[in-house]
């Protein structure tokens, strides 16, 4: 085995194109046999095999400076950077990452999980690597979904126009996480399959020589055209126009070809964008044929494991967006990139001219609504909590200000899983709870998440509905959709003393622990609170006459969450003397596990609970 | 006059094409009277006066739908929609917004004030009216300033795919606020320059002609270089590229050319986009000569006004970043198209390689500056509170995941005035302080923003330095720089059973309403907070000791402020029987108006603090 021979990018630097090729077949078997067995991104490392061998191969990491865009495409990089042990707990609670990280190695340059970063980052990096009389090479790697977001064509925009030396290399699969859309995409395409682009020069060439001269009249004109047609023959005109040298497009698992291409972008001056056909899944013929499906891959199950009998929240999302759909003519569904994500695929199939995926644009995709309902319509737009961030502005600026019926579908909101920080949805409730106008829920079960949905599409305001990347509690599912009156709580269980003020899902958490410690003779009282904003005032006043304890629970940030809101209704109503202590996650970005496993790492859980329960339980007796 | 006798854009369709030219001029001297004496956004407005006309000339508002992008140019179709006497309040205190408003008019369709979002929602409503089988016309506005911003680009990327009937009008004056940069930019002047583009097309089509057959063998290519020529005789490549039918270049000073390019506009199916030039501050020479100075006038100084003696804070950021910079190399500055509103034109002066305007690109600047923070520089990035709304999520994401020293300096922090609802500082404590490792703080004058900006550049991971659009407080300035202990507060004076605990420019206000309730036997402490994060913990805990009152004074969204972060500290001490209370800003858009006359509005001045500090205090002794 080449591979084990390989522990850094040195280790290949003298090996013949054979050798080049055994390994990445090596490589491309090590991936296949260790990311089926851990789960992981599948189809994207299977695509840049020889890209990544290429790219080590050519120049030097870590003086030269690779970044990974999104970073899901980073395995093969980590294999051949000395990594190759960490695929056995990739991704795992204190496993390796499934992402670049500046802490886990020093070829890591920067951490990414998000799209459209690496061309702003590297070129940073050259301004650095220039204004300290550096020599060394800055490379980003972007795919053609990536390159659609509109912080993509910010940086290309400034990259173009500074000047500096650095390369772009355009990992075009023809997809980013779903097939893509938009112009850009379709322009790539042209490259890609217009045999002008690509091979009429030396016959142009000819031609040109051909015309004839006509005289000093059209002399001028004719050096224009020559000019032009020289111009013309340069595929990849639009990137030309924007201060790029183009080259390509190659074939992105041609060896020999990379590696050429990679020796010409390295001696040409200023920003190049080298253009790279690659195919996600390459090697894995499932993989080939349904890229989309394998683009990342779940552990196999254990013989023990039975399938979960509970719909995910984002189906049930999904098949009451049809059922609203299907009643309402207004209803209209717009996604970032996130069509199978969110599950709108089946919605889209139903009503093709009711649902806009935009491609990876966030910031387009929330005004996009406000622009819809302006017009009378109900969008909804179904977005991640991490994602939304970038359409933060918008929010505020298009949407609440003039407060359109935009209702955003907050899905992955709370922790993730194995995606890691960059991907906890853990900011939303803070970042959206200062924002005027808008209303915010959280439903306890898929159940209730049916009626939310059905209650956000009848306000006249922008409402958010964030669900948390799980699988339902396996309720049963009422027929008929209800409205839930805004601003109402929903009591669980009445208890004495202490109320669990749980959101979302740490609403059957709370009901766990309250049925634990009634064996204690400590009975709290359980609220499933579905509103953070507005609060039910008449409950959390109710719950002062009463002189009751409060525990605040939910899977968001701490600072600026549910429970903060909790304490500033106090403090605005004068009320004091309350005892509420705030749960939920801690001023620290959490990393990569199972969600089971993280939210047991920070106490989110029964035992943690009844633990905060009982210590809270006997200062209020004290105090009562 | 025939501006009297128009009120509605129906008023001009039967105006002769010289009654239009006198409206043009008429109007011209209305915004230049006007605007002068008022204040307000000037060179803009007088650089679409018969771009505005000849829009309302050719389609039929509010049925036909015009979305100005950022808005500030929309004084021209505000005086033909039936609002000229507005002008005589525009943007003072419950007077007419400088920016479209729907609450306003009907025939404003989106509320717009911050860049780049007039294509998004246009296109939602080309969408709307489709699916509700209306038969409108969509037209967006847009300056090429704005073009740059990526969300421009992501609406364009959309909408040259999915095809809808809808115009674009590139308001191209060479410049947004200030000069642009970028590589559009640089394209924009090839089309504008090259007579190639706009002329040749006759004679090209002639010699294309002329080109012999020359055999079976080359046929082929021939067709292919005949197709290419035509292609390129089409203008503005790039946009046709991206799926747009590109008219254009035209002269937008003149109504024949305008008004023939709208109705073949109007007549063209798909998106269209007409490239208009134009000149800021057409018709009002001193304008024209420096529509950077004349983007916004102030109303003039009345006799007894007194220039103010005290820089602005924006000043003392932009002198403090160039003695920054004089004694450390490392140091960069980094500003999206806020070169002059930042004040950083002296820095770019100084040093013109580490001072980089990126254009209207918020979150490519953000990740620019954790790129160049990789290597080892120290970037600091100047942008307006309500801006770092774009780059919020760049801002978590790249920046403070990989604990990168980036330093944010925050202007405009708090409300912003004229501006109004659109511009208003009033979320960045509730959206950063949920992030974990970024270090938050405001100065109570310009004499400790300069220690401050200076203590943040000496912090390992990033830091926000925030503060306010207003002029200083006239404090001499310390000489010598120094570090302010992070998370260490500034008692100001001592007091009994209450504390105030203020944050920036409220500082000065604790201590006025400290000295004028002296007199009445009431003595709060006054405490310059300094930090929102972290907090001054041993200062908290010092206060609960006493059992002092506390009232939070910050010129922010109270939800999720720094008054918010004091109440999470102490449900996390376990702290209860505090007396806290919270004043900011509530929880509601706040409209235009000068700074002084909103923050009257809301009680944030000596007399409402008066008010709340002696609503308190007998309930402090009554309790005590």
């Amino acid at each position: 085995m080449l591979l084990e021979r390989v522990n850094t990018p040195a280790d290949i630097k003298q090996f013949s194109l054979p050798d080049l090729h055994r390994l990445a077949e090596e490589i491309r078997q090590f991936i296949i046999d260790s990311v089926t067995k851990t789960g992981g991104h599948f189809a994207p490392n299977l695509g840049v095999v020889e890209l990544t061998i290429a790219l080590h191969y050519i120049f030097d990491s870590p003086s030269d400076k690779i970044i990974w865009d999104v970073g899901h495409q980073s395995y093969v990089h980590k294999i051949l950077t000395g990594r190759k042990e960490g695929f056995q707990h990739l991704r795992m609670y204190k496993g390796m990452s499934g992402f670049p990280k500046r802490s886990e190695s020093e070829h890591d340059m920067f951490d990414t999980g998000h799209a459209s970063t690496s061309i702003s980052a590297a070129l940073g990096m050259a301004i650095g690597r220039d204004l300290k009389g550096e020599k060394n090479q800055v490379i980003a790697v972007i795919g053609d979904g990536a390159m659609t977001g509109g912080m993509a064509f910010e940086a290309l925009n400034h990259a173009g126009h500074i000047k500096k030396d650095m390369l772009v290399i355009l990992n075009d699969n023809e997809m980013s996480i779903s097939p893509n859309v938009g112009a850009i995409s379709n322009y790539l395409m042209k490259l890609r399959t217009d045999p002008y682009y690509s091979r009429a020069k030396a016959d142009i060439q000819h031609l040109l020589n051909k015309i004839p001269t006509i005289g000093d009249k059209v002399l001028k004109t004719l050096e224009r055209v020559k000019d032009s047609l020289k111009y013309l023959m340069v595929s990849g005109m639009l990137f030309e126009e924007i201060g790029f040298t183009y080259l390509g497009p190659i074939d992105g698992h041609d060896l020999p070809s990379l590696i050429e291409s990679l020796k010409q972008a390295k001696q040409t001056k200023g920003p190049v964008l080298l253009h790279v056909l690659t195919k996600k899944g390459k090697g894995y013929a499932s993989a080939e044929d349904a890229p989309e499906k394998f683009h990342a891959v779940s552990p196999p199950k254990g013989p023990t494991a039975v399938k979960s009998p509970a719909p995910s929240y984002a189906s049930i999302f999904a098949n009451t967006m049809i059922r609203l759909a299907e009643t309402d003519e207004r209803v209209v569904a717009v996604t970032p990139a996130m069509l199978s994500g969110s599950g709108l695929n089946a919605f889209y199939k139903q009503f093709p001219d009711r649902c806009y995926d935009v491609g990876i644009a966030e910031q387009h995709a929330a005004t996009l609504c406000a622009g819809l309902a302006c017009s009378g319509l109900k969008p909804v737009l179904a977005i991640y909590s991490t994602f939304l961030q970038r359409a933060y502005d918008q929010m505020i600026h298009d949407i609440c200000i003039q407060n359109l019926p935009v209702v955003f579908a907050v899905d992955r909101a709370g922790l993730v899983g194995p995606d890691g920080e960059t991907h906890q949805g853990a900011f939303d409730i803070a970042y959206m709870r200062a924002i005027p106008n808008i209303q915010i829920m959280m439903p306890k079960d898929e159940n209730e998440l049916q009626h939310m949905l059905y209650t956000a599409l009848r306000q006249s305001g922008p409402v958010a509905v964030r669900y948390p990347r799980a699988d339902g509690l396996g309720v049963r599912l009422d027929q008929e959709l209800k409205e839930i009156p805004m601003g109402k709580a929903e009591i669980i269980r009445d208890g004495k003393e202490l109320a669990l003020l749980a959101l979302g899902p740490m609403v059957e958490l709370a009901k766990q622990t309250a049925e634990r410690l009634e064996a204690e003779g400590i009975h709290p009282m359980v609220v499933n609170m579905r509103f953070v904003k507005p609060l039910d005032r008449e409950l959390l006043l109710d719950l002062a006459k009463r002189r009751m304890g409060i525990v605040t629970l939910e899977e968001a940030s701490v600072a600026g969450g549910m429970g903060s809101a909790v304490l500033e209704f106090y403090a605005q109503q004068g009320i004091t003397d309350m005892n509420v202590h705030l749960l939920g996650l801690p001023d620290q970005f959490i990393e990569h596990g199972s969600r089971d496993a993280l939210l047991d790492s920070i106490g989110l859980n029964v035992d943690g609970i009844a633990e905060v329960v009982k210590m809270q339980w006997p200062k209020r007796k004290k105090r009562a």
